[in-house]
Formats: structure tokens, C-alpha cells, sequence
């Protein structure tokens, strides 16, 4: 029998993982898909190259960017990692496919049957990073991952709501600067009626009044009429031609629109906004740059059966080569999704199990289509971005890299609603390529024999993802995610579950 | 003494030039520094390959992108065109410097003191391509010049408002959000006085306050009070940080703000919207893709001396390796700008030379830095954009090509201001160098420690182009415009002083 770990073991382990995120956070570890944000202070760590993870065994389970990231610190200052993982390949939910890849879900498989070229390939799972995901930046300069844009917001993408503007296809700089001019062409009326002048000095009133003008491209009038940032029916050119703007949306029309209502602020929000980046060539350049470093330790093809306490201890057993292997470590760290993690036999706390329970995990769906010309760019000027539609498929994303290509692969749907998703996830491979082809036809005419050779990963479907990213209700991120943020003896959770920036 | 031209034979040249910006426009042909939008019909074009232009001389003055675009379609309907080039090199305003390169002012000259790596160059001149400037992205495409997205708009880069924030340099996020909120709010606040129910119904109501909540990100009060949009003080990451918001700015701060009344909506414009493009390494792979096709045309380091009407044909005279020259021609495309042709001597009509007079030429300038760490990437997660302020240099502008290399080059100056820029102008390079340090301090504490070898291009000083771009005022260019769209006999004006897209 082994002796009682001391003290300062278990110590030097949680503050060697928090590191990993650079946080001071103990579970800052892994998390979100290793893109978590990082508070500018990773103080107090033990120092590269210590050996204080000497004789420290710590089995961690799952390869996506947690697990590797994790095995790469504790490697780092001499813990001996095992890092076990189901599939045949490393990187988790961190999908990139090419010409000729398999995707194995439950139901079946799909190959990718796409051209082999450097530009031709599709982030399944997460594609953009914030410029402010610290760690995982960090890890692409240190292993030297280019990187490049992410276009998240394209004003010449579109916008398609059926129950608006009589359900065509409207470019997104149309709808975003009428809703501004709107907007603001509503408050000037206001304060111009004096409706404000109680919160409002004359000297506000007249300074707001000309912020309005500019803001919302008001006449003299303070009244939105269109205007060059909404785009042009005639585009502005030499000589003679002075461009014909659009004429304003009627005001029911944008208050109808869905888009309008929400998915206008999106590219706005704390995790989207400019400037979005990507490695050049596929998100798992990322994978690769730390299987150059960890890869050594990854059992490949190994499916965790059992996760067991052995007093202060852990024991994972997994399945390899047809048989039941035994791994006795100090600490596990357990990276996969919690949907995944229910389908294996643990021995958790009924307090983590509960905790567990309370994380809802999304049905989250990405299609990808091969076209032989890039479509978008040549007949739209769509370079990168996002059209987004109320239809089942929700966006459609445009190449960021490979621009001005011949040819292209298109993410013909990025599915985040639950019950969209569910109901992808029960049909047949060719009913969700013939239902995102209906879907895209209704943004981009001819879609049809523009696109061929589509590969739809359901998430749910993925036997050891189980779906998409976590999410929190406030109350079970208040009374549950604090547990889950706690090792529960020798069992550590990581991954984007355990982030405030999940997904 | 040649016989006089056949009306078939200037029809037809007519028809060719027009083609040049795809536009049905005559003058269409090489506006906007080859930046010009097109419209997307350009019909009855006699077809390349034509003997149309056979025996039909050209001469075209300038070597900038609107010279070798116009030399390129024309050749290759036959015609014979030399291009006169005053400087030693092709592309005009289109200047990208790199280490080892020379900048002459009538001033005296600079040397660009930079190492010589593939991305430590910088633009001088124009540097974003908007997506709808098709001529030149189709050029891109048929010359095989690599594009990538240019980052026009960054939310993590600075405000710096020496009137408003205390002075202090503020998140671009921070500033557009908590405008948009307090926009929002106000309306909010407004409606919910009932202040606009005379133009909105009850249902409008309603669905305007959902949107202004989504829009602004307000409260369930319809309070703005920071948001993740503007923004985090201390960011959400793993584990237990769930991040601290920023409070919203006062009202009168947001009032007070220059950048606030005006360039908050820069980046919106029809010409600066998403997706912006720019060619991977430099704007002069553009110049060298026409050099590639029509550089055996140019002759360089020949200043025009003269342009001559010889009875329906023209005469260019110029000095060329000391000894003045003469060109005979059957027609003249000028592409220089208007305050450098009126330097030369010409046989304009009184029309045109008032025409010309109207146009105004800004007093535009840049100044580019090296750094031998990208400290606005690692130190404050800025990728690409520009920071705003209300100090001379107005803009510093952080490369979008490189992301993560050791080594960039900045540009610490972007002066649009014809009164900034015409100081600059005056100023000797060692003064403008260090004013341009002193301005950035304010944004980059230990700016100087951080930047070295500063050049600036001012460029009314720069001899064969005295100003930056054309500007018209609403009067000239009803009344002064058209007639430079027109030929005056076989003389033929173009640039981007005769295109509705100047600059």
C-alpha cells in the first residue's frame, strides 16, 4: 500500500493546475475548449522545470484542448501524465475536418468527400477566438500557430427573417444602420418634444441632438431617410455616378424582425467582438502544436469505463485493444463533457453528481458544404462572415482565410437551438444536407448546385461529446457550479463546464 | 501631318477607358487610386483582343494604379500606350515603405531604418480595400495578389478623448456600448413616458422596448449600467471568476466626447465597413501585379514638362535623363493629381483649369514606426485596428497581416486634419517624429521605449503628388465635377479626382 499523500503534494497540484488557465482559480485549468479568458495575474506558481511533480502520477481523461493543456503544465514540472482518450484522435470537440476525414456518431458515419487543399477544411466545433482568450493565444504564439481575422460581423452578409422584409434577403449593413437611424431618429424626436428635458440640460439636449445626427445619419431634420452606411440600390462609382441609397425599412418591418430583436447584438458581445482570430489552415493546428509536446502521452482508442476513489487516490479503467486496462494515479482529471462522463461508472459524491445534473448541455449542429467557386465572394463581395436566417440552419459562415480561392468550404449551418438541433440530430445524414439546402436556397439562389458533398455533425450524436457546450440556468450556476469547481477527493473536473466562459 | 481621327476611333477609345472602372462612365477609367466601386454592368465593351486600338497612340502621365490600369485594358485592345512616370518607381500614392527604402519630400529625404522581415512594412498611402471596390479585387484575382481581411473596427483598441474620460485612454468597447446604451435608454425612458405614442402603437411599443433592452443591453428597468459589451474591470474566466462589469461612464463624459459626435461611426461608412481587404505584404503587390502585365510601358524618372493639344491630338513633353523629350499621342489619360498638373505647363481650356481650381487636395499624412515587440498585441491584446484620439496624429493604426510575429510596424500617425497635417508639413522630420511621440505616449505609456525609427510621409510635400486626396465641396462638385468627367479635346483627366469614391 502506498503511503498517505502529503499536504504540500496536493498543494503544489491545484496550483499548478489553476496555472494552466493562468488563473488563480484551481479550475481555471482546461476550461472552454482551452479558451478560457485569463485574469492578467498567474502569480505564486511553482516554477517550470521543479521537480515538484516528481513521483506525482495523474491520469487525465479525454484529449481535447483541457486534457492536453493540462498534461502539458503538470509535464512541465515533472508530474507523470497519462492522458486517456476515447477516440482515435486528440482535440475533442475541437474538430477541424479535410477531404477524405470520417465522422463517427452513433448513428453511423459521414466522410467528407472534399477536395485536398490547404484552404478547403471546416471547424466543426469551436472556429473564432476572442482577442482576449489570453491562454490559448499565449499556447499558439508559444508553439508558434499562425494565426489570422476571424470575420464574425460582414455588413455585405445577409439577413433573412421570414416574417420580414417580405422575407428576401437584406444585406446586413441595410438592417443594422436602419435600426440605428431608427433608433435614433425616435430619440431626436423625443428630446426635440422635450419629453427628456428633466433628465436632460439644454446644453445635453443640444449636444445629444448632434450626436443623434451623426449616430443614426439623420437629416437636417432628424430624420432617418437611409443613407451611405445602409448601402446603395446604385452603388457609387466614377464620373457621373453619385449612387441611389436604399430607401428606409418601414419601422413595423424592423420591429418584426427576429434579427433585429437579438441576433443584431451578437457580434457585440464580451466573447465576439472585434478582433476574432483563428489559426490559419484549421483549429486544430492548435491540437497539433501541443500533440508536438504532450503527444507521447495519449493512449488513443480508449473509452474510460470505470473512475473509481481508491482512498486518497484514483483509479481509472479503461477499454484498449479489447481489453479492460487498470490506471492507479494520484489525482484524475476529468475533462470530458458531463453527458459523456454520466455514461461511465464513477464514483462521485452524490453532491458532484447533483451538481452535475443541473448542467444542460446544448444540441449544437455545424454542416459543411464543398463549392467549386466561391460563390459568396465573386457574386455577393461576402468575404468571411455571417448571414444569419430565421430558417432551421440559422447562419451560414463564409471562409475568414483562403479568400479570393477558387474554391471554398462553406458552414452551411451552425444550429445552436436546442430543439433545432434535437430534431437534426434524429434525422438521416441526407435528410440534414437536403434540409440545410432547402434552408440556404432561401438566402442564396441556385444554392443548390453551388454546394455539394455536405458533412453534418449533430454533437449529441458524437458518442463521447454528448453535445455541444455547457450551460448554466443563473440558479444552477449559483447553488451548483461552485460544487463542480471543487475536486471531490481525487477527482478534478475541468473543461469549459467549469468556465464562465463556456462554449 | 497625320490625318485627322476617325469618330469610330475615339468613340471606341471612349468606350475602352470607360471600361477601365467597369463603369459605363467615360471617366470611370483609373479612379480612386484603382480603389473605385463599379457598378455591375459593364456592357458593349469592345472585346479584348480587338485590333480596335491598332495604330491609336496613348500617353498616359503617371504610373499609379489609375495609369497602369488604364495602360493594361488598353493594350490589350490593341493600343499603344507609354506611361510617364516622374518617379523612380511605379504606384504613385500607393507607397508601401519597407527597411532600406527612400522617401523624398521636396524637403529633403528619409531613409526607413527597418529590419527587413516580411511583415515590417507599412502603407503610406492607401491601405484598405473595401469589399465592394470589385475592379480591384478582380485585378487582385486575375494578378494573383494574395488578400487577407484588414482590421478596420477593434473593440479592444483605444479611445483617447483629452476632453472626456479624465484623458484617459478608454476600450473602444467601453465607449460604443455605453453610447448605444445610453441611447437606448433615453428612447426607452422616452416611450415609456408615453412621449411617442402618437407615432408608435401599442405594439410597437412593446416590441421597440424588447429591442432597445436586446439593443442597449439595459436593465429590466431600462437602465444601462455597463454591460459585457463595454467591456470587463476585472474578466470573466474559470472557475469562480465570473468577472467584474465596468460602470457605465457619465452622460456628460459621452457628450463631451469628440470621438463620440463623430468617429464612433467611421467604421460604419459605406467605404469602412466589414469586411475591409487589404494584399498580404503591402499595398504595392497590387502596383507590382499591373507592373507584371505593362511595367516594359513605363518610363520612369521622367517629369512632365508639358501637355500640349497639337489640333485633335496631343503632345507630352518631358525631361528624361536630362534632356527634355516629346511625346506625340492621339490622346492623353492624366492620372496625376490636380495640385501637381498645375505645376505643368498645359494647354487646358479655361473651363477645366477653373474645374481644377474648385478641387481641394488634402494635406494628408502618416508616420510608421518599427517595434521590435508587438507590445499593442501582447500587453494589450490589440490585434489590428486603430486607437482614436483627439491629439494630432489622430489614429494609430496596429497591423492586421503578422498577427503574433516578434516584430511590427505601427503607424503612429494617421492626420487627416488639413490644418494638423499642413503643420506636419512644415515641421522638420525630427519634429514630426518626436510630436508623433509625444501624442502616442498618452495611449501607449512608454511609447518611446517602445517604438523607434519613425518615418513621415507628408504628402503635399511629395513633389509629383502635393496633396492626398481629392475633396470636393457640395457646390464644386455640381458645378465644377462634370467637367472634368469630360474630355477637354484629346485630353483625358482620371483619378480618384474624378470619381464619387475618392481617397
Amino acid at each position: 500500500m502506498k503511503e498517505p499523500l502529503k499536504g504540500v503534494t496536493r498543494r503544489d497540484f491545484l496550483q499548478v493546475l489553476g496555472s494552466v488557465a493562468g488563473s488563480g482559480s484551481v479550475y481555471a485549468a482546461m476550461s472552454g475548449l482551452g479558451l478560457a479568458a485569463a485574469p492578467a495575474a498567474a502569480s505564486n506558481l511553482p516554477a517550470v522545470g521543479d521537480s515538484i511533480g516528481k513521483g506525482v502520477r495523474v491520469g487525465i481523461i479525454g484529449a481535447g484542448i483541457s486534457g492536453l493543456a493540462a498534461a502539458y503544465e503538470l509535464r512541465k514540472r515533472g508530474y507523470e501524465c497519462t492522458v486517456i482518450e476515447a477516440n482515435g484522435r486528440a482535440g475533442g470537440r475541437s474538430l477541424t475536418l479535410r477531404g477524405g476525414d470520417a465522422v463517427v456518431e452513433t448513428g453511423g458515419i459521414q466522410h467528407a468527400r472534399w477536395d485536398r487543399e490547404t484552404q478547403l477544411y471546416a471547424n466543426m466545433g469551436p472556429a473564432r477566438i476572442p482577442y482576449h482568450h489570453k491562454t490559448v493565444l499565449n499556447y499558439c504564439r508559444e508553439f508558434g500557430v499562425p494565426l489570422e481575422v476571424f470575420v464574425n460581423e460582414n455588413r455585405a452578409a445577409f439577413v433573412h427573417d421570414s416574417h420580414a422584409f417580405a422575407g428576401k434577403p437584406q444585406e446586413n449593413r441595410y438592417i443594422v444602420h436602419s435600426t440605428r437611424g431608427m433608433v435614433a431618429e425616435l430619440l431626436a424626436k423625443a428630446v426635440n418634444r422635450k419629453a427628456l428635458d428633466d433628465v436632460l440640460t439644454a446644453e445635453d439636449v443640444e449636444k445629444l441632438l448632434t450626436l443623434l445626427k451623426g449616430y443614426g445619419e439623420l437629416d437636417k431634420d432628424y430624420i432617418y431617410r437611409g443613407g451611405g452606411r445602409a448601402g446603395y440600390a446604385v452603388t457609387p462609382g466614377a464620373g457621373a455616378v453619385a449612387g441611389t441609397q436604399h430607401q428606409r425599412p418601414a419601422l413595423a418591418d424592423l420591429l418584426r424582425s427576429e434579427f433585429v430583436r437579438s441576433n443584431i447584438n451578437f457580434t457585440e458581445e464580451w466573447n465576439q467582438a472585434a478582433t476574432m482570430l483563428q489559426p490559419v489552415g484549421g483549429m486544430d493546428k492548435i491540437v497539433q502544436g501541443f500533440l508536438r509536446q504532450v503527444g507521447d502521452l495519449v493512449i488513443y482508442n480508449a473509452p474510460v469505463q470505470e473512475i473509481r476513489k481508491t482512498g486518497e487516490r484514483a483509479r481509472i479503467v479503461y477499454k484498449h485493444d479489447g481489453q479492460s486496462r487498470v490506471l492507479d494515479v494520484d489525482f484524475a482529471i476529468i475533462t470530458i463533457p458531463i453527458p459523456a462522463l454520466a455514461r461511465i461508472d464513477t464514483d462521485f459524491s452524490a453532491t458532484h453528481r447533483e451538481a452535475m445534473q443541473s448542467c444542460r448541455y446544448t444540441q449544437a449542429a455545424k454542416i459543411a458544404f464543398q463549392a467549386d467557386r466561391r460563390f459568396w465572394e465573386e457574386d455577393a463581395r461576402i468575404y468571411g462572415g455571417i448571414s444569419w436566417t430565421d430558417q432551421g440552419i440559422g447562419q451560414i459562415w463564409y471562409p475568414s482565410g483562403g479568400l479570393m480561392e477558387k474554391k471554398g468550404i462553406l458552414v452551411g449551418a451552425y444550429i445552436r437551438d436546442d430543439s433545432v438541433g434535437a430534431s437534426y440530430a434524429r434525422m438521416s445524414y441526407a435528410e440534414r444536407i437536403e434540409s440545410a439546402l432547402a434552408d440556404g436556397e432561401k438566402i442564396h439562389p441556385g444554392y443548390r448546385q453551388l454546394v455539394k458533398n455536405g458533412v453534418a455533425v449533430c454533437w449529441p450524436n458524437m458518442p463521447y461529446a454528448q453535445g455541444g457546450w455547457a450551460v448554466w440556468t443563473a440558479a444552477a450556476r449559483k447553488n451548483h457550479y461552485p460544487t463542480l469547481t471543487r475536486p471531490d477527493g481525487p477527482l478534478y473536473l475541468a473543461g469549459d463546464q467549469v468556465s464562465h466562459v463556456p462554449g
